[in-house]
């Protein structure tokens, strides 16, 4: 079964917002085996969405569109959608109750005609709920092609794509199996990792795609399968990650299937019935708010202390104004104090603790732009380690954080030995 | 001049990763007059790009393609891009001598011969200089159209574009003026405001257009105007934007051109001379990270005590324990008293403090899921309100981060009257 996936909205094309809704659409398919072969972003025009579905008209098995289904004059999605299929609009009372419920129940009000207007969908459609809003995502067929159009905002399109759209595709539709196999190495970058993998990269049957995902200080190796015999392929997959841990065994750290490090931490400590802490400057809270991003957290996350003014770093992290004074904001000194202070401020197991100049103009230190001291307590002791990672802003306070969690989870998984 | 913006990987279409590079190019062509007419994801395969080539030739003046020019098998895009263009790879000594630099200077070592080919160019290409890595951006024009390809790493794609790529379209081709105006709005809903608006709506001329951005507790309406006479657009935008003032100006809290809150919160601090802390508890460190996000916030922002376990609140902020067990640690109590304390420990003018339970569990607190109290202290005295962001847990954490700072900006621009 092959998809794509249509995002319609003038805000995406000037570049005033991200489209993530693709991506969670995408990462949804591609768990139970739909293929995705393009996403596409148009604007709020008829003519272009009208086009739009004509060239997709069997090519592909399933069009997910989303975007245009507000209540205001902007939004022309549903009209389109219902003149593509010649189709009318009529009334769904089911819809219409939801409205005039999710009206008194949120906002203790009735709701207005434009908003019950949200209940008109096209006569021959199949409507798919949204608990969370007021535009139904609606389900219409024509000849091979089955097009699906869902509201724009988030955590309604979510809703709908996980607890409607992806059952229903399961129960009516046959479809092959995807095994996705993600390795994760630090250290080494891509051109070198792929000359010592190249034999055993050149012997990986088809039916095995490999792709090189390089990003700031780690590269990852994802291994892609595809086929009928679910067994097969992951006996096949075994195998061959089994042989490259032979080879670049060195370098690899992880194997992330769909797991971020701040997950794979989070498991890490909470089965090691350990706690951690931050210091953080130059990150200003970025280490933190990953670190509790993750629901559950709160067993092993501690807190953290944002020194970002060295008056904070002396006034609440407690580093000595001297040991400022002597090596400067920015040193191994002050990054290894700031790592052994907070993790004894917050009795914790582990800490981290960042100070570095991020730019783009000098602040509190004369160190270059781009320096980065990160220390690491744990219960077996300290380290620091210095860095440059040049510019932009963006990037340093990026490779800092990546950085943190790699030197972390290498120092937990040796206190494991 | 009209564009399309292609992007190459498997990694986007399976959603491993979220395209951004296409937002950061959108929003780059936008600000010149290149109007964008759509955005493509394909995948890695090559009669999926020659097809793809082929279909925008001659419809669009310009082809911007990002991805695939990696050192490794996976990646085919510049050996595709001189298939369709019937072209040969020669090596470019700039890019050359370029790559040999790089490596000697970064790595200290040697480029090894993959490394060495990334200086291999259509042979007609014009070559543009990717100073922060070693694969090239190359330019090439068939019939009426331009291609670009460039690589899909985020911060060399960023500097091609911005650097090399603008300048040389301003220079060589003549556009359109495009202007956008975006005006917040906080407090009422898209259709509320929508009705509110609906004969100013209905009386805009026929080159402006009107979006509704809803986001969750605030709707963001963006004007776009598009034309040749510059003081023209810029005077009709002016004069529709102030008799809408008149209409909505008391949900209006702001104009964004392209500025995110926390920029336009720090230019406000910067000018008033005044500085801020947080103290944070479920947004673990989201509200600092974003204020020291901007460039040149070591000015206002002192830090942050993320004191997301109770006995941190305890220890660090130094919130009576009596007062935890009387309100329990999610209630109005304990959120002003955070926000008194932080700011008293860190000697500011402003704090923000949040406490609440993000979910998807009860933590420390018997408090309803999604409950969320936000305390804003400032030189005038302090305030909580308090906010049921129901669930799932990412958004309980972006609509408190948001509410601080739609409750700070209010406080702030309020102290100036």
């Amino acid at each position: 079964m092959k998809a794509t996936i249509v995002t319609i909205g003038d805000e995406i094309l000037i570049g005033q917002i991200v489209d993530t809704n693709s991506n969670f659409i995408a990462k949804s398919l591609d768990k139970i085996g739909v293929e995705i072969n393009e996403m596409i972003s148009i604007s709020d025009d008829k003519q272009h969405i009208l086009n739009t579905f004509a060239q997709l008209q069997n090519k592909v098995e399933l069009v997910i569109i989303t975007g245009g289904l507000g209540p205001t004059k902007d939004d022309i999605t549903k009209h389109t959608f219902c003149e593509y299929f010649e189709d009318t609009l009529v009334r769904n009372i089911e819809v219409e109750n939801h409205i005039i419920e999710l009206f008194s129940s949120v906002f203790n009000v009735a709701p207005s005609q434009i908003n019950k207007d949200q209940s008109l969908v096209p006569s021959r459609s199949t409507v798919l709920m949204n608990q969370n809003g007021t535009a139904p995502g609606m389900w219409m067929q024509k000849e091979n092609t089955v097009f699906i159009s869902l509201p724009g905002v988030p955590y309604e399109m979510k809703d709908i794509v996980s607890n409607v759209i992806i059952p229903k595709i399961i129960k009516e539709y046959e479809r092959p199996y995807i095994l996705h196999k993600t390795i994760l190495t630090y250290g080494q970058g891509e051109s070198i990792v792929a000359e010592r993998i190249e034999a055993w990269e050149d012997a990986l049957p088809k039916f095995i795609k490999l792709a090189y995902l390089p990003s700031p200080g780690r590269v990852r190796l994802r291994l892609s399968a595809r086929g009928t015999d679910k067994e097969l392929l992951e006996n096949e997959i075994q195998e061959r990650v089994h042989s490259l841990t032979k080879i670049i065994g060195d370098i690899i750290v992880g194997f992330d299937d769909d797991e971020t490090i701040e997950v794979v931490l989070g498991r890490l400590l909470v089965q090691q019935k350990r706690t951690i802490a931050t210091a953080e400057s130059c990150t200003g809270g970025k280490i933190a708010q990953m670190i509790s991003s993750v629901a559950g957290a709160s067993k092993y996350f501690k807190g953290s202390i944002v020194s970002y003014a060295t008056e904070t770093k002396i006034n609440l992290l407690h580093i000595p104004e001297s040991l400022i004074i002597e090596h400067s904001v920015v040193s191994a000194a002050v990054a290894k104090q700031m790592a052994i202070n907070v993790k004894d401020l917050m009795k914790t197991d582990y800490a981290i603790a960042t100070t570095g100049n991020a730019g783009p103009s000098k602040g509190d230190s004369s160190a270059e732009i781009g320096t980065v001291f990160i220390a690491i307590a744990s219960p077996k002791g300290i380290f620091v380690e210095e860095f440059n990672f040049g510019q932009p802003r963006d990037k340093v306070i990026d490779r800092t954080v990546n950085k943190s969690f790699e030197l972390l989870q290498k120092e937990i998984l040796q206190n494991l030995l």
